[in-house]
Parts: C-alpha cells; sequence; structure tokens
C-alpha cells in the first residue's frame, strides 16, 4: 500500500492478505487503520492558532501551494503584518480539499482531461471528505468563517455486507451489517452468559457481579432472559408484516455460518476513534473550506504558477515560476519560503537546500489513491434499501459503494463505487473511465442487484491521485523508521524555507495535519523574525 | 406511565423500577421501549397512500383535526374528486407535528401563555422530532411535497453517562458512552476468548469454528492478540497527547467496578430497530411537514373550530362546533365524517355513536409527556466536548441532555433537558417555567459541570401535552387487553363516521401511524362510496 522506498516498488502485499485486512472492518477503514499503524497520527494536537506576539511589518513570505497548509499560513501570518504571497500551480485553491461538480476539470499526467457532467446539485469529494469531531484545527476555521457543515454518516447499520469468497453457505449473500452485528453479539454473549451461569468464572466474580454480568449479556445478547439463548431480535430487522403494523423479528442466522462466513469479523465494540458513525462536511462540497480561505488570501495568490526552482541566500529566497497559460517564467522573492509543495514534486525540483534535507525530502513513498463517483438517475438505495449514508462492502479490494450523505429524499444522487488505495489503485490505472464504470458497476450489482446497471445515470467522475500533477500521490507514505528519521528535520527551517504540509504532521492525509503543521512553523517563523 | 383507566389513577411504579429501566439503555428509549412492549409497534406497514380507483365527484366529507393523519385524509380524498372540509380548534394545522420558535405561542389548560422568545435561526421541536428509515409512509409525502431533510443524530457514543447513586468507586463521575462500551465489550470478549482458548466450548466448536471465533473476539473486544486480554483501546478516547499528534489510549476502567456501576447496561448490541445512530428530520423543524401539508389543504380547514358534538342520522353527518374568536356556533354538514380527534376529548363530546364505539373510545388513558429546551449562549458541548447531536444521561427521570442536531458549529443552542413520560412528567406539573429550568440545569451541571448554569441564555419553552387543550396527553396510552379489543372496531365505520389518528394505527406516538391510519380508513370509505 505504502511505497517500499528501498526499492522504489510498491510494497507487495497478498490478494488474500489485502482481501482480509479490507474485509476487516468493512472497507476502506480497514486500510486507514493499517496505514495509522505506519505512523499516521490521527490526533488533533492543537485547537487553535499560535499567538503570535508582536507584528511583523514588512517581512515578506513566500508560500507555495494554496492548500490548506499554505492558505493557513498565509492567513495567520496577514494578521501579524507579514506581506505574504502564494504561488499556486493551479488555476485554483484547495489542493486535496477539492470537489467536482459539473464543470469541473481535471487534467492528469497523461493529459487526458475530464469534464465533469454531474446534474445540478450533485457534487464529489475527490480528495478529503469527512471530518471527525475532535479535529478542532479545522474547526476553528469552519466556525471563524462561517462554513455551513453537515452530517456525514460514515456507519450505517443498514448498509449491505456481501462476501462471495467466503466459506460455507452464506457465501454469496447479501446481508445488513446489523444482522451480522446482533447474531454475532448475540451468540457470544449466549456463550458466555451460560459460562457464567454453570459457574466458570465464580473463582473471579461474585454472585452480586455474576448478576450484573447476565444482566448486561441479556441486554447486550438480545438473549431470552429464562434460558439465556439467543434466538434473534427485532433490532436485526423485521421479517414478515404482520395487519395492524405488528412486527415480527427476522430470522438469526446459524451461528457457525457466520463464524465460517467470516462475515463477523467486519466491524469492533467500539467505532474506531476518528470514524465514528456520524462524522462533518461542509454543505454543498469538502471545497466550501478551501473557498472560506480564498475569500480570505485569493487577493495574494498568483494561480497558475508552476515552480521551477527553490533558490535561497544570506538575503532571502528566490522561486522562479513558470506561468501555464503562457509558459512565461517569472521570479518571486521575499525573505522567507514556507513550502507545502508534495515531497515527491519538490524532491525533483532544483533547491538550495542541505544534503541531509534533500535526502529526507526523498525518503517517503506516496500512496497512491484513486476513487470513481457514479450518477444514479433514481435513490434506490433509499426509496428500495432505507440507506441513508454510510457504505456497503463486498470486500473487493478498491471497492466500495458509499452513499451520499446529503441530497436524501431527492432524485438523483452520485454513489462512490471506488476507492482504492495502494495496489489496487495502480490496477485501475490501465483503465478507461468507461471500463472503470463497468468494473463498478459489476460488482455493486452484487449490492444491488437489477438496481446498480439499471439506474446508472451515464454520467461518471473518476481521480488518480497518484496520477495527477501537482500531487503525483494521494499522500506522503512515510515508513515508521523514516518518519522517525527525517520528520523532525523538516520541522526545522533550512535556512530561510520552512516546510509546511500534513506530511509533517502527525496527521498525514487529514486536512488537520495540513492546518496544524502550518501552526507550528508559522511560530517558528515568527520567533526569528522577532528575535531578529 | 400509561393510565390505569380502572382507578383512573397513574399506573404506579417505583422510583427505583423506573430508574433502572430509565437507566438501562440511556434514557427515553427505555421508556419507549417498554411501551412498544405496551402494545405500541414500531413498524410501517405501508409504503404508499393507497389506490382509490374511481372518482367520487360530489360527495363531502367533513375531517375533524388538522393534524397530519386528517390532512393526509383530506390530501388524498381531494384527488379522488372528494369534496373535503377540515375542522381544527387551533389557530394553525400541524397537531403534535409542532416546532416552537420566535413568537410561538401555547397556552396551557390552565390558562397560562408562554410565548416562545428563542433566537432566531432556533428552534425546538414541541412533539414528533425523529424519524427512522423505514417510516416510508411519512417519507412519501416528504418526496412527494419536496420537503428537505437532514440527519437527527439519535445515538453518539461520545455523549456522558453518569449514575449518581451506582454502586461502587464509578458512581458520581462522567464517562463518555464509547469507553463503558469499549470497556465492557473488551473485557467480556476477554472472558470468553479465554474459555474458547482453554477448551470450554471444544465441544461445540471445532478448531476452526474457535479460531475464527477468538478473531472475531480479538476484534470485537480490541484484544491483545498474544495473551487475548483486554488493555484499552484508543477507540475509547485519548488520553494523553503527545508531540506530532501522537495519541495515548485512554486508561481502561476496571471490570469489576463497571459491573457495580450499572453504567454498562446501557446499550444493546445492536440498536433498538426504530433508533438506530442516524434518523431524519426536516431542515427547520418538524412543523416543515405540517406546512408542506397545510399548502394543500390549507385552504379548505376551517381554523379556531372547537367540535362540539358529533351528529349523525342515515343522511350525514352534522358537526356544531364553536368558533373560539367570537364564541359563535356554526354547524358543518357532509355525506360522511373522519375525526382524528384524540380519544380523551372525543370521549367527552356529545356523539351519535353506538354504546360499544363509546366504550372503546373511554378505554384508553394517555400517556404525560413533558418536553423543555433551554437556549444556550454558546455550543459548548461542540465547543469544549466534541458533541454534535446525541444525548448524555443521568439515568434520573424525566430528565435528560439532548443536543441539536441542527445549527452545527454556530453560536447558540438549544438543549432540551426534560423528556418526561408518565409519572416524571406528572410530577412536574407543579412547577413554573422558572422552577422546571431550575431543575433542569441542577441536574444538567452534573454533565456539564460549570458549563450548563454558565451559558444559559435566559430563555426556555416547555410543553406539557397532558396539559394542553384539544390533545389533554402525549399520545393515547392502550392496554394491551384494550388494544386487543378494541382497536379493530375503531378501525370500522361507526355509521358515517370513521376514525383515523396514531391511536388506532400500529404506531401510536408516531406520525406514520398518523397518515397510516389515514390511508386504511379513505380506503374503506371510498369503497363503500363507489359500491352505493
Amino acid at each position: 500500500m505504502a511505497n517500499d522506498k528501498k526499492s522504489n516498488k510498491p510494497l507487495t502485499i497478498s490478494k488474500r492478505e489485502f482481501l482480509e485486512a479490507f474485509a476487516a472492518i468493512g472497507g476502506v477503514s480497514a486500510v486507514l487503520s493499517a496505514l495509522d499503524g505506519w505512523g499516521m497520527g490521527i490526533a488533533s494536537a492543537a485547537d487553535t492558532p499560535p499567538e503570535l506576539m508582536g507584528r511583523a511589518g514588512g517581512t515578506n513570505v513566500l508560500i507555495l501551494g494554496a492548500g490548506l497548509s499554505g492558505m493557513t499560513a498565509a492567513y495567520e501570518l496577514t494578521q501579524r503584518g507579514y506581506s505574504c504571497r502564494i504561488l499556486e500551480a493551479r488555476p485554483y485553491a484547495g489542493g486535496r480539499c477539492q470537489t467536482s461538480r459539473a464543470g469541473f476539470q481535471m487534467t492528469d499526467d497523461q493529459g487526458e482531461t475530464q469534464t465533469c457532467d454531474f446534474d445540478e446539485g450533485l457534487h464529489f469529494n475527490n480528495g478529503a471528505w469527512r471530518l471527525p469531531s475532535f479535529h478542532h484545527s479545522v474547526f476553528h476555521y469552519v466556525r471563524k468563517f462561517g462554513v455551513p457543515m453537515e452530517i456525514m454518516v460514515q456507519e450505517n447499520d443498514l448498509g449491505y455486507l456481501r462476501f462471495d469468497d467466503a466459506r460455507g453457505p452464506l457465501a454469496g449473500r447479501r446481508f445488513r451489517r446489523r444482522e451480522i452485528k446482533a447474531d454475532m453479539r448475540g451468540y457470544t454473549s449466549e456463550l458466555l452468559a451460560k459460562q457464567v451461569d454453570q459457574g466458570a468464572l465464580d473463582n473471579e466474580l461474585t454472585n452480586q457481579d455474576k448478576e450484573q454480568l447476565i444482566d448486561y449479556l441479556v441486554r447486550e445478547g438480545s438473549l431470552d432472559a429464562r434460558d439465556l439463548r439467543y434466538k434473534g431480535t427485532v433490532n436485526r430487522g423485521y421479517g414478515v408484516f404482520e395487519p395492524m403494523g405488528a412486527r415480527t423479528a427476522s430470522e438469526a442466522l446459524a451461528f457457525k455460518e457466520i463464524l465460517q462466513s467470516g462475515l463477523g469479523n467486519t466491524f469492533q465494540g467500539v467505532t474506531q476513534v476518528a470514524r465514528p458513525h456520524t462524522m462533518y462536511q461542509p454543505v454543498g462540497g469538502m471545497d466550501q473550506i478551501a473557498q472560506a480561505f480564498e475569500r480570505e488570501v485569493g487577493h495574494m495568490t498568483t494561480y497558475n504558477a508552476e515552480v521551477q526552482e527553490l533558490r535561497q541566500d544570506d538575503n532571502g529566497v528566490r522561486v522562479p515560476y513558470r506561468d501555464t497559460n503562457t509558459g512565461e517564467v517569472q521570479i518571486a522573492e521575499a525573505d522567507y519560503c514556507i513550502t507545502t509543495i508534495p515531497l515527491i514534486i519538490l524532491s525533483r525540483l532544483p533547491a538550495d537546500l542541505p544534503d541531509r534535507c534533500k535526502e529526507a525530502i526523498a525518503a517517503p513513498g506516496i500512496t497512491p489513491v484513486s476513487k470513481l463517483a457514479l450518477q444514479m438517475n433514481r435513490r434506490f438505495w433509499e426509496e428500495d434499501d432505507d440507506i441513508y449514508g454510510g457504505s456497503s462492502t463486498l470486500g473487493i479490494p478498491g471497492h466500495t459503494v458509499i452513499y451520499p450523505s446529503y441530497g436524501y429524499f431527492g432524485n438523483k444522487g452520485l454513489i462512490q463505487s471506488m476507492y482504492a488505495i495502494g495496489r489496487p489503485a495502480e490496477e485501475k490505472d490501465g483503465l478507461s473511465l468507461g471500463e472503470q464504470v463497468g468494473w463498478a458497476i459489476e460488482h455493486s450489482e452484487k449490492i444491488h442487484p437489477g438496481q446498480f446497471r439499471r439506474h446508472y445515470d451515464d454520467k461518471a467522475f473518476s481521480i488518480a491521485w497518484h496520477r495527477t500533477p501537482y500531487n503525483k500521490g494521494g499522500w506522503t507514505a512515510w515508513s515508521s523508521q523514516d518518519r522517525q528519521k527525517y520528520v523532525s528535520l523538516l520541522l526545522e527551517p533550512q535556512g530561510r524555507v520552512y516546510f509546511s504540509g500534513d506530511y509533517v504532521s502527525g496527521l498525514t492525509a487529514w486536512q488537520a495535519g495540513a492546518i496544524e503543521s502550518a501552526w507550528t512553523q508559522i511560530e517558528k517563523l515568527h520567533a526569528r523574525v522577532m528575535r531578529a
């Protein structure tokens, strides 16, 4: 998934290993979870920007990149009297805080341009797409700029699970997540309750403890309190409807069959801390956050400005950049520079930086990431399946069915049907958009038989971040060793150059990392300027 | 909670019994769950209105009550050529689909008038406040009328639990729900995993099953896979922050201490089917649904029309009603009548109905229900506690802390701090609004110490449905026996009078019940008219 830098080839992981890890917690989250283990922290470490005491009238700062990190630096420094200028290679701000809607254009590094033709009112977040409640740094600006927010439904127990390669009779059958949760928690509660009841824990628990524990298990597992057996529960869903709205619980699956299928091994006692049931998104698309920043710093930004070199000496920094429209090269000069350029891009630029710093910049790989959204002409997942947000999964690498968390009860909607990270993303690189759509529909039909193909509205948009100019990756892939070895170096200024971006934060691939790294770096810069 | 009709006194239930039931699943849901057991079904039985074949030109139908049931009947019958008229006692439509916002006035049956003075943009749903995804009948009209909808966060694992009367050292301490969930599922998974590991289930499970089960338990309980022990998990929340956003898991509580406290007995393996993590609400208040209906049928509605009698003979129905502004009594006449008047109100009106029908009308009690919302001048639960929607609980009857599911990241907000059902609602009847607020703040301070009192914005609104004219109850309280005995009778026309409302549905207290009962009754009426 991450690149193995030694060989410069993608890390090899068997399909079965990947599938198991992937299926393990229901899809994408498994992959991200693994990434967490590889050194990508998820905790927001700061709530508010640093208090920069004193004003720095006249100090010029050149910021490379108008993503959230660069715009945060520009916004905060400007408040303190700095004169900031941003160079942005693209014609618009935001970086990976980017949303596609009708008219949005994206040209990949093969020169192929996609123009988004989604219907009015439909949008898809190409990059960042969800915020957990403790990413305070992002919310600091959401509040300051008054960005309207809404719930992003991360977990929905009504979503489907289906494993075609599973062992046993449940293979190839579709279940609601809540059916599997209810049955697994029911049967395991029954097993433990019986052990407790038969005295297996008498040495460890008092009678009162045992009573309380059995009460707990009866409730947790929806057990019959008389015989401590799990016999299904209406909370797993209804079976047959009866007159007057009376309801019959659907029938529980057989314990051994669920065990065999592995369907139970798709959730945890509590959700991952950074991926709870409900997360947050701006109303109208994630880029509403970028646009809020842009309203503040857009006037100091030069767009279509492709940085060519990064030069510095004792007196200042000097950055030649090429106007992507005219081809003309101009020079930007300043007292200091904050670069937010992705390391994989920066590593290819001529730069006046120490060798050890260049080694750090060249060290990490990137994570290939691809996404694909399909427009549907009817919200069948809502109308026919009672699913409003959340996702379904087949456990197939790169495939997903993520339902939109906006536009509920409306007519059309977008379903994300690919979220490929690492190898599965690279495997899609050879496919045309039409072929990607075909792949997505073929799989998604297993979740929504007879619906997905029928309601596909012949409009789709895909993005492969590792094939996107000025990014060339979904996010920076540090090995644990390299992160330990190099990030502290990049957190220190190299001459007059400061490094900012999620890649030098404990929150790689999160917007909070972009913002908090800017806070860290401007604090250092300001202290230096005040000392000078 | 429901009234015992025999004695006409509220059903007696000890405080301890109530508290235990209440605390059991975190508050209100426990009570509603009990009500389900008492015959209040929750399954939507119909998705779309009945197809009424043929047109009934000229048939007049008088509908009593402009709540959702009455307006549904009027809307659908009008489509089929009926000439409908609605009499509504209040000056506005909606019944318990009612929202308070600045200027909203409510006079109780003691003649006391409250005028809502919440700030612009803040609203509180006095009655119906959440819709589960399978209440298709409501969503039929949401879609038809294009009512904008949003997520209502029912369950939020970041909400707090605190039991002051609990046994053991956890009494009087505040915990996040996810802390308790993680620890209980962790420790119980550990107990079972060890039993499995030690061979206690060798007779029942194959080695492969055992392996799969242990895998499941390791994941479910966040166990250390090496020794199968639960040692806490970052998913229960962070402890200490470290540089670079690195995070330490917060420390697990002791198993026996949680058992003693009863804090674990507050959730189930899956949420209740009608109260999942995410539910739905109209943007801007539940009354947006009523207003959508009113746009269709408002022109055929007479407001301030208090029904005095319900008369019928072989030729038609005749309903004297009093204009509550002028006191003048007028007569409405029609071929048929559909009454949606709550049974407790109807039982007091002179009516030409068979004795057995009058017995049915008089049979059920009502459920006292009170709610109180407080305006806060800062959204401290969001800014300081990362809580966006959901609730916290002390397990104290009638008390709750329900956070608003709209206006996130804004400045002010409303917190519902009372949801009293049954006896606890009646106990609040003697209190003035100021006293209710004092009671609510005193308790809520235990959940949000130093915040609740400080940020109370001196604006509150309360409603006691059992003291509200034209309702006199939160909803109809049928005993199981009476429901069996009488509802089928009320579902049949009594002469030219039809009964409609959630009280004759399997969905008492839900809007879907109001709508579906109307569908049931208009189908019967139309069949009769077509036969004639």
